[in-house]
């Protein structure tokens, strides 16, 4: 494609809010000259767009550091080619005309990248749960994305940060611009480390319709969303529908179950359209191609029992717990022979897993767990 | 059937320990005085079958306030007899012969129970979870039933006591004992209002297979099983294979991601072998017959924008959060007149939604939380 493409877009950008579907899926299907062309011709929006002067918008971009980045480049994400086919949310969608960027990471990077997303209001459980698993996923490689808003959106870079990963923020307002201000310090670090990227025009404010839009770039980015906390009207599960409309993995994070910032989370695990996650392992599984990543399941410690060969477990398992009972009526519960069965319980009394109770044996109690069922659990 | 199959039944049971598949399975094939006759020939086993005297115990066994409910008895729970279609977990499995009763309740009232289970180590979270899910389903008029072991088991039969429900302990000793010990007024409590359930013998003692035979007559007496807190090789997680081999409901309550107690749990979530339960009106929902207890899904407090017609919300969405925006700028972004515009900003600022900035507009912060983003979440 051309310069002129280029420009076009640069101009259509500026001029059309974010994610308008119907004019995003013309420009995807006509291209971005004919449609400048066939809008210069509209009463009003021809004049506003016949006022957008993208020569001067590319250059003053570059000034602040920002480069257009559009499907004609080789660094453009393919993935967001999937929200041309993935309808309206909210009445936003479409694949977008470009994307301002200011950061040195290429946006081809973020393939297979993960969102971490969820509540400006979170609890410090959220946010530390959002830091362990940005960190856990940045350090497999993955680029960690996510809005640089309040709570879980910061949580989630600076985890990432920490673990010395690259991650992408993506704002509302114009990438040249930072919102929250609270959170100045941290895109810089991010516009110096990894990349900011928005679809706003630079210098355009940050409003609602505008994260409506930038949510759907967030979820078409990357391979697969985690929510870590979303009350039930959290603007994270906007996102979360955008992760589900586009065939992404959807993940959450399970908290206290009466904890009203997880219960948007625990709709969307209970409903059956995010998957449970409990830690940068299981995203990583989650999201792995088949057969890769394979977390080993969690089987706890091993037992005194584990040790013990077939013969001793029988006659284990016929010594009973509370009152102690013979050798001879362990044997005839056993199924085994009696000299057999008194040599197997001088055995297992050696190893603490018996003991002498009135006038035979019982099973000895854990000693960490007083009254409570040995090998029981 | 007659009083010899019930005879029959008793002497087996009094002499085969709980869950012999195989047994179990050729007895509800042939019946059980087939059986019987057919062991007493079996050279030892025929000697210990034909000292068993069915009729002492079945005058004992009342004595101590026992009866034994056979498949011929009216309030033999018919749920039980999946038993003999869903094999065998841990050499264990088959439809009982009999239980050993004792308690008011008849056990044909269990069709529709609830099984809470859980860790024997159980946090106080967890107590706590176990205790609210069984209150509010008993509080729905199902029988709750679990196995008075220490920790879930026992926060399970307190809470439904506490919501004046019935509640079921099977046992993994005889009928007649308590274990754990410590647990004796909560067993005579249960024995007292509700029903204490054994398929072992009268006077058997707690031993590792009799536990593992009691847990699948939890599974197979109830609707279905949650689980509240398991390490991943509780107990509870033999009960929950139980409860999937015989399409019973299986559901499990989350807690906090990083929490051992939760682990087992989070695992079954995972896997999709249990859907996510938080409170008892998830439960209901989950065990009722279709469309019967559907809850209303969580929406969050109203906020003021849901108040708004649709021109305003169309103005409010146009209004920027941080830096005022004029109102010709404004009338610009949303599309309409500059004079309407101009009207519903004073509306709206009326209705403390926007504030004067600068040369312009802005949303209002919410005063409850200084600088967060309005109408997102």
């Amino acid at each position: 494609m051309s310069d002129s493409d280029r420009l076009a877009r640069v101009a259509l950008a500026a001029t059309v809010e974010p994610g308008r579907h119907q004019l995003l899926t013309l420009t995807s299907d006509l291209g971005a000259e004919h449609m400048y062309a066939q809008l210069l011709e509209e009463p009003d929006f021809g004049a506003r767009l016949a006022e957008a002067d993208p020569v001067r918008l590319l250059s003053e971009g570059a000034r602040a550091g920002l480069r257009f980045v559009t499907p004609a480049d080789d660094e453009w994400p393919r993935q967001l080619d999937d929200l041309s086919r993935a309808g309206t949310l909210q009445e936003r969608g479409g694949t977008p005309l470009g994307l301002w960027v200011r950061g040195p990471l290429r946006l081809d990077a973020l393939e297979g990248s993960v969102a971490v997303v969820g509540s400006r209001s979170a609890t410090t459980y959220g946010a530390d749960a959002a830091a362990d698993i940005a960190e856990g996923v940045a350090r497999a490689g993955r680029v960690v994305v996510s809005g640089a808003a309040f709570g879980i959106d910061q949580a989630a870079h600076r985890g990432t940060l920490v673990g010395d990963g690259a991650t992408v923020a993506v704002l509302a307002c114009g990438a040249d611009r930072v919102y929250p201000e609270a959170h100045r310090r941290l895109v810089e670090h991010i516009a110096a480390e990894g990349a900011v990227i928005s679809e706003t025009v630079p210098g355009g404010a940050p409003m609602r319709f505008r994260f409506l839009s930038r949510n759907r770039i967030i979820a078409a980015l990357t391979v697969g969303t985690v929510v870590v906390e979303a009350a039930v009207r959290s603007g994270a599960l906007n996102t979360a529908n955008w992760a589900g409309r586009l065939n992404r993995h959807l993940m959450g994070v399970p908290g206290p179950r009466t904890s009203a910032a997880s219960e948007g989370v625990h709709q969307l695990v209970r409903s059956g359209a995010a998957s449970l996650v409990t830690g940068p392992e299981d995203v990583l599984e989650v999201v792995a191609a088949a057969g890769e990543h394979l977390t080993e399941p969690p089987r706890g410690p091993e037992r005194p029992r584990d040790r013990l060969d077939h013969r001793h477990q029988q006659v284990l398992d016929a010594v009973p717990l509370a009152t102690g009972a013979p050798a001879v009526s362990i044997a005839r519960t056993a199924g085994l022979g009696l000299q057999e069965v008194r040599a197997a319980l001088t055995r297992l009394a050696g190893a603490g897993l018996v003991e002498p109770n009135g006038p035979g044996w019982r099973l000895a109690a854990p000693a960490h767990e007083p009254g409570a069922a040995p090998f029981l659990e």
